[in-house]
């Protein structure tokens, strides 16, 4: 595939940590949230491979928090997710699928409940601040709305707790999947959660203090050396195995929560108030008909960047939406949403890339 | 500078004419709402002084439409904006600030009026989209709000005008600026307004049949021809020259329209009703304190990937936020933000671009 430049410019945002990755060696950025995101240090298997085995540091600061404070907080970040909030502890981070008053996608952040009338939405890439400010805006709701100045680090990988626990002591080791808190290095206070894009484990270091946070990121990486610590980014091959979907990628405004097998994340039992829970209520009674699904394609290469057509025959099988090789297993390995004729996963299934037709097994999600 | 590959995805949408642009040069891509914008053709000076003598072929899709049907469909597009919009004219094109309750900038689109209950919000870089969506729940109004699958192409130049009469005929030339009529080619109707994101004349065709988008696009190259005519894209020198100002590199929800220079379209006398108009009518009785200028700096050589500051001895006199290398005035060309004690223009300006110090002028929008 011929490769192409991106124009840098003001509007694609560069973070604390742009100039530190690229003397590391960043190749290639994706943007997100209008913030450059690294996309790769030059080879993606190798970067499989050790995130796998090591500890990787990722400047993920593109994914923006949307705070939302005031009297009204909960109430609004409840009126945006169809997943129950009622009962949301401080010191918890929630995956929760976003919607709007058609019961379709419009985002899916990690929420934290950072005081009873405090809550950060840590975003996938699209502009939900604003959805915010218009619901506030028309129901006349007393919040305030803003993108602080934060910036996530990502330490992932099986190393990253030897790592942390190195620098942090014991007890960062203590802190659960989806908890956060505060710990100190150097005299700063972190918000950290243990989370993060990737299956392989980790932490997630929400930076407030830009100075700081370089120096929390120069530190990983000297106190790092003995662990193999490299610098890194969300990784396509082990994300699609882990079955980690990418809003806009995997889903976009023309999916429900269903279809994205959300339904553990949807409430349409209790008396919660969400924009689209009359529409979900509605899915929900008259089934879906297409799902995501894995799916394992006979073939070495492939670049996803449109939906690519999956056939049974001449049957339109459903479409491939995410897509990389895995040099796991040796095959590629995709996201694809499929109609439900074919969820049984006995369909062969054939796709062109290209010019090259390829074969093709379903499969469930996660992948490995 | 160093250069970095773009990582493309499903997420950074394709358009009608991606695989055109490729296989006619293409380098360079950024990204804007959520889609791929050329940036440029490999030679940034060539392709300015082509542009101010020949026509350009521009593929824009990234300017994403916001359609607003319905009852209530009005009365949601002005919420948005503080242009007075009552008296908009179906066939007309309208340059408006979107704001926020604060009073802060979130996009500057291009608003065209289909009918009395259809609105095109054709959009600078963020979702507005789900800043409707989130007023018209918060109301209740009786709106659609969707992206419909519209694809602009502009033709950009002075022979421009020559070659769509070319193609489409004598009518094409009595449009109006800012005017959008319904054209034929080849049995399909395009909308084609005469707009376009460069000071030198042209249309924009608001393309809703890719098929016969992509017809027009082979059509535009093959007449076209005898004009010279060039694939290309917004142009930075040429914009920033023109002092055509990009959301997100020239202002952002940080600066109000006041600030930005756009008092002809705010309307804070009038009864309408939008959101912000209490925090504008704050603002406008204790006037503002900075505002958008022009800077002219004696360097051959620059890049601003985020705010540069300005100086004055040891005061900050302002921050730059866009800028590149005119080679028709011999000086780096900059839109800027500037305190109301220098807006004289008299100051000396310094400023460090990379490790090396430059002088520099202010100067009024537009540079040239």
């Amino acid at each position: 595939m011929k490769k192409f430049y991106i124009s840098k410019s003001k509007r694609l945002r560069s973070t604390p940590f742009t100039s530190r990755i690229e003397s590391q060696g960043v190749t290639a950025y994706t943007t997100y949230n209008h913030m450059l995101l690294p996309a790769s240090f030059g080879n993606l298997e190798k970067e499989y491979f050790h995130l796998k085995e090591h500890v990787q540091v990722w400047d993920v600061a593109a994914e923006r928090q949307v705070q939302v404070t005031g009297k009204d907080s909960s109430k609004l970040v409840q009126l945006m997710t169809c997943r129950n909030l009622s009962k949301a502890k401080v010191g918890r981070c929630y995956y929760a699928p976003i919607i709007d008053e058609q019961g379709v996608m419009l985002n899916d952040p990690v929420v934290l409940k950072l005081d009873e009338c405090k809550w950060w939405l840590s975003l996938a890439d699209s502009d939900i601040g604003l959805y915010a400010k218009g619901i506030a805006s028309g129901l006349g709701l007393q919040v305030e709305i803003t993108e602080p100045d934060v910036n996530i680090l990502a330490i992932q990988g099986p190393k990253s707790f030897k790592l942390m626990e190195k620098i942090l002591g014991k007890k960062i080791t203590e802190l659960k999947f989806f908890g956060f808190d505060y710990y100190n290095f150097k005299g700063n206070k972190f918000l950290i959660a243990r989370s993060g894009w990737s299956k392989q484990g980790g932490y997630e270091v929400y930076v407030e203090n830009r100075k700081a946070g370089q120096s929390l990121y120069d530190e990983l990486f000297l106190a790092g050396k003995e662990f193999q610590v490299e610098p890194g980014c969300p990784n396509l091959i082990e994300r699609i195995e882990s079955a980690l979907l990418s809003a806009g990628n995997d889903f976009d405004n023309g999916d429900n929560p269903y279809e994205c097998g959300f339904d553990k994340y949807i409430d349409i039992e209790s008396d919660i108030k969400y924009l689209g829970k009359k529409a979900l209520i509605k899915i929900s009674k008259k089934e879906i008909n297409r799902k995501l699904m894995g799916i394992l394609i006979d073939t070495d290469k492939i670049e996803v960047t449109e939906e690519i057509s999956l056939y049974n025959s001449n049957s339109v099988v459903g479409d491939l939406r995410s897509a990389t090789y895995s040099p796991n297993l040796k095959k590629v390995v995709g996201i694809a949403m499929i109609k439900k004729e074919y969820w049984d996963k006995k369909t062969p299934i054939e796709l062109k890339i290209g010019d090259k037709k390829s074969k093709g097994t379903l499969c469930d999600l996660p992948i490995v």
